[in-house]
This record gives C-alpha cells, structure tokens and sequence, in this order.
C-alpha cells in the first residue's frame, strides 16, 4: 500500500488522480491532499477517500470545512500545501498545482525523503537545477507525470542512458496547428480553448496552442533526464498518440504510444516500476487510426517554443522570467485583455530586458517571478 | 570481448553479422563460423576476421582451404556445424542458417550453456519445446535477431512479462500487399522476390509475400516469449519503420521504431543488454516519412497466416510437417514449377493429411521433416 500526498486534487491532473486512487484502494491510500477554491469536489474527495489532512486555498473554507469533518484536520494557504507535501504518512508527493506555488512544498517533500510525482512543470523550469540537486542529495526519484516525460521515462526502462542519441517530444501543435501567423491575429479565447486532442485545463490548452506548453516540456526533459538542449528534438505528430520517443546510439528508436488518456501516465507514475491494470482505459487500434502524421516544427511559425529553447540554452533567471511572463500573459488573455500574438511578444520583451542570474537561489527565483508579473501587469495597463 | 560462433556466414544475415563484427573488432571475435558454397565470400571473411575454425557444407571445399590456410582447423558438413556451434572458446551462438539444418547445433550450443542469438526461425518454430526446455535447464537467453522478435525484446526492457497484454507483430504485407487473391493467380518469381522494404534471402522474401514469414514469427513469438496465441497480433504496417509492439495492461503501449536495417537487431542480439553505436546506421526522421500506415490482417487474403496460426495452436509435430511443406513448396516456386498460390494449397494438403504427434522429440521432428519433403516432393511428379 502506497500513501500518497496530492497538492491540486481540483485540477485536471488531480481530479484524474483522484479517480485512480478511488478505483485502486488497496494499492493506494490518499493521506493528505490540496485544493483550491472548488468546496463542493473537495467534499465529495473527502467523503470517498477519507484522508488525514486536507488543505484548501482560504481560511474560511478550512474553517468550515473542519465544522463539517471534526474528524480530519484542516489547514490552508501556502503552509498548507507544505503541510499537505510532508505528511509524514506519505511516501509519494504528486504535485499537480498549476504554476510556481508547488515549487517551496516540492523542496521541502524532498527534503523528507518522499518520492515525487510531479506533474508541475513550473517547478522543474525556474528550478530545476534546486530539485535536481536536492533529490540527488536525499536519493529521491522525480518521476514525470506529463505524457510526454512518462513516455521518455517508459522508454528508457531497464536501457543506460548514456547510449541515448536523442529525445523526440511529440507535440500536437495545439488548436492551431493549421492556421498560419497571419491567421493567428484575430484567434479568440474559445477557439484556443479548443484542443484536438487533450482535455486539460484553461492554463496548458492556452500553452499548448502557443507551444510555450512544449517549450516547457522541453527544459522539463533537459532537467529530468540531464540531456543538453541540442539532444531534445520536437516533432509535430497530430494524432497525439506516440506520446514521445527516444532515439540511441544504435539508431534505435523506443517509443511509448496510447489513446491520449493522461490516466495512463499519472498512474504510472504511482505504480512504477509496476505496471496496474487501467480501469476504464481504451486500448490503441492503430489499425482503426489507419495513419500517423509526423511533421518538422517551424520555430518561426512557433516562436513561443524557440524562445523556450533559447531560455532553456541561457539557464539562470531568466526561465523564472520567462515562465511567470508566460503565466501572467496567458491569464490576461484569458480574460481577453491582449490578443494571442501578444503572449509571445510579452514573454519576448521580459526575456530582452532580463538581467539574467545563473544559478538563482529559491529567494531569487520567488523575486523574479513576482517582479516580472508586476512587469507584465504594467505593460498592458 | 564477446567470443562468437556464428552458422550462417555467407547468407543475407551471416554476412550482415560479419559486418557488425568487422566494425566491432574490440567488442567482438569470431572465433568459429559455417558457410554453405560461396567459397570465395568465406576467404573473404576468414582474410578479415581470422576465425579459429570454419566449416564449409562439401568436403573438397574444406580441403581445398585447408591447403590455404594451414594454421585454420577446417571441417564440413552438418558434424562441422555442431562443431563451429560449439567451439570451447565462444559464448555467444549466433544461427543465421536457414531451415530446420540448425536445430542439432543449436541444442548442442546451449547444453554448452552459450548464448543464443537466433536468426533461424525454423529451430523455435520446429523445436520450440525442445529448444526453450534445454535453454530453461542450461540456464541460457535465448535473443531474439529477427527485427519483430527483436522489436518486441526491446519493448519488454525492464518490464514485468506478466503485464503485459498483448504482444502486435507488424507485417509489411510483403511483394504482393496491394495485390488480390484473384490477381495471385500469375504473378512471377521475379516479382515475388521485389520486397517493397527489406532486402533479404529469396526463401524469407517469398515467405513475405505468402505471409508465412509472419506466420512463422507469431510461432517464434509464442515460443520465445511464452505468451498464448489470443494475445498475438499482425498488423499490416506497410512501411515497416515500427518494427513490433507490446501492450501492457494499463493500455501503454510499447514499441520499436528504426529505419528497416537487419544490423540493428543483429547488433543488439550481440551486444546486449548494452547498445553500440551502429556504424553506417541511418537514423529515423518520422518527419521525412510523413506518414505512418496500419491496417488490420485479413486471413482470407492472407491464407497462409491463418494456417501458421491453426498449427501453432495445434502445436506438436504439425509445425514441423508446416515448415517442411513450405520449405520445399517454396522451393518449388523459386525453380517455377508450382505456381505462388499452390504453395497455400500445399501446406495446408499436408497439414490436413498429417497425423499430429504432440510434444514430438528431436528423431520425430527430423523424421516428419524429411518426410514431409518426400510428400511434397511427389505432390508435384
């Protein structure tokens, strides 16, 4: 029986988690977990997993909440998502917050030991080079979550990885795939919103149409799997069905496919090094898909990926810079404050006017990423 | 440095495997190897690989090379190959010799305890009984060189055998994918022998095209990996890039990818669980390929597919009096005295007319062999 702390179990990635958990009670046991604002599914988690601590985004809601369930105690804010990583019942952290916030209780579960699912990929981008080092020193295992990383992860099972040529991240292209640059000036929020292939939140379907999503994906494999930058390659593949691929020395190529289910990956991630069966899972007919399209990726047409690249080559702060100057240009699209072109000019401009540190400190990076949401807020007002 | 005895040299993957070798010259030794007739390739290979001991298939021929290479131990015929099969000095057998021919050589190199690299589906698909139980009491790996069974090998590193689902052996349909059973009637040898994706020995070509070649593998695949019949599939895949799959029970799939070269397989078979850099290899650009293609099998159009699958349910002797008829139909073919169709025709007449022995020992699988040779051999007087 493995116990498990879950920070986000309202996010898509967390609701998914939960839904593993619930369907495997005798391998897995949910003692502590966070959410955010949404009472009502945290509840219904609650009732069906029972777990010891629970920690939610607002006082008020803690409060509430511990009237309601005397039995399980209650904590909130930025604390608690510390509180939640280092229960001291649990063995594996998944960290399925969106965004920077995970990245304190990623450390701290670290520091604890805790093997670490780790679906927040903010975390591995501004400081990865701080978790890479700490799970070196305590000899935890930082275990890929997104599909893609899950599927580099399969396929580099039982083989050394110093006979890997190259990565090969697949990648969708997004909701717009098929529009030129020209095209993509008057896009909208629904019809970003609108993925072809994964349902996931608002935050990634965003990222994923501007490839920042990918960009990301990126740096996350050059900190996961210690691959410089020119030994990751992405590959467009519509389908999204071979999740990712990796390439060794002997022009082999070992490749992890499926029905686009990020179940597949979060569950792996729990089970691993075992396999368990998917409850509910659809197995790949590729005979029924008949094709597989594979595509070069155009940097100019992508320009969010190349400049993820460029940041990922450069190192320091300036990937703090680039990835809070990406979540605060996304949000203000979301709330349809500038266009679609203009997430990518904003994380443009931050990234030139960056005065770059190499190997930020956790203040550092906590720093950057503040000034440089103030920085963006202040662009468009 | 791997010491290697290698049946076979001369033929499509003998002189594949000499290259590998020759490339290799720190990695590996060929310290023994047979050949057939082709005197002047086996100069070749003894100038640049200075063997210990060859043996050729005609004793003039192995007097003759002993005159030109005195301090070389020369023998011949079928005692020779048990001899290069288990010369004291190599660890690793590799059996790239075509036919049942292998089988003695084959159980005599792993009572010796060497591995086994097999090339030669013939042994397993006869023998598979014999062959698995002596490598199980020898305590000997028996790996895989063909590309599907290699593909599949590669897709099991570091997994758990009991998870997995479903083990999908690609098929590039052969010379004759696109034809009808209706357009079968006429085609030629000629355009037989024109495999679309592998350049290979004329006898696997045509077993290509009648698909025996698959129905042989998913013979090989139940014996080598000792998965049941309902849990392997063919799927056309004409392009012949994934070269077979593994599905898992949380519906992950698995696979092995490459441009179509024998020496990928050859080479891991040897230097397994390691990989080396393939000399001259071309590596994979999906984004080149464009397009992945797979369609499901039909057994109707692909007659002989069907029928490896009913033996190999049937097991026992049936197997081999399957292989021996097509062997010797195929024979009959290549020297245009039946036509593509009849070789079907031929294998199932002796199967229908065979009486099955199940669990048959070594003199019953050489018995119904040659017997079944005489059968075809009469069918077409």
């Amino acid at each position: 029986m493995k116990k498990i702390s879950l920070l986000g179990a309202t996010g898509s990635i967390g609701i998914q988690t939960v839904d593993i958990l619930r369907n495997n009670k005798d391998n897995f046991q949910l003692v502590a977990l966070s959410s955010g604002k949404n009472i009502e599914k945290t509840r219904e988690i609650i009732d069906d997993l029972q777990p010891e601590l629970v920690s939610v985004q607002q006082e008020q809601d803690a409060i509430q909440l511990q009237k309601e369930y005397p039995h399980i105690h209650f904590t909130f804010g930025t604390k608690g998502l510390v509180e939640v990583a280092t229960h001291p019942d649990s063995t594996v952290l998944v960290n399925a917050v969106l965004g920077s916030v995970g990245l304190e209780s990623t450390l701290a579960a670290i520091r604890m030991g805790k093997t670490i699912a780790i679906a927040n990929k903010e975390t591995l981008v501004t400081a990865g080079h701080l978790v890479m080092a700490e799970a070196r020193k305590y000899n935890v295992a930082i275990l890929p979550v997104d599909s893609e990383h899950s599927a580099i992860f399969q396929s580099m099972n039982g083989e050394n990885p110093k006979q890997i040529e190259r990565l090969i991240l697949t990648a969708s292209g997004g909701s717009f795939r098929d529009k030129t640059r020209e095209q993509l000036k008057d896009v909208t929020v629904k019809d970003a919103l609108n993925h072809p292939n994964w349902s996931m939140g608002a935050k990634i379907t965003i990222d994923s149409a501007t490839m920042m999503n990918k960009g990301l994906e990126v740096i996350e494999a050059h900190v996961l799997f210690n691959m410089p930058f020119e030994k990751i390659d992405v590959l467009l593949h519509k389908e999204s069905i071979i999740h990712s691929l990796v390439e060794y020395h002997d022009t082999s190529v070992i490749a992890q496919l499926g029905t686009p289910d990020m179940r597949v990956p979060i569950q792996y991630a729990l089970s691993y090094p075992d396999r368990l069966p998917l409850v509910g899972g659809n197995r790949l007919n590729l005979a029924q898909i008949g094709q597989l399209h594979f595509k070069e990726v155009d940097f100019d047409r992508f320009r969010a990926l190349k400049l993820a690249y460029d940041a990922g080559r450069a190192g320091g702060s300036v990937l703090t810079a680039m990835n809070a100057a990406n979540e605060a240009a996304v949000a203000l699209f979301l709330e349809e404050k500038i266009t679609f072109l203009q997430i990518e000019e904003i994380i443009e401009q931050v990234m030139n006017d960056h005065q770059n540190i190499l190997m930020p400190d956790l203040e550092t990076i906590l720093h950057v990423d503040s000034e440089t949401r103030k920085t963006v807020a202040n662009m468009v007002k």
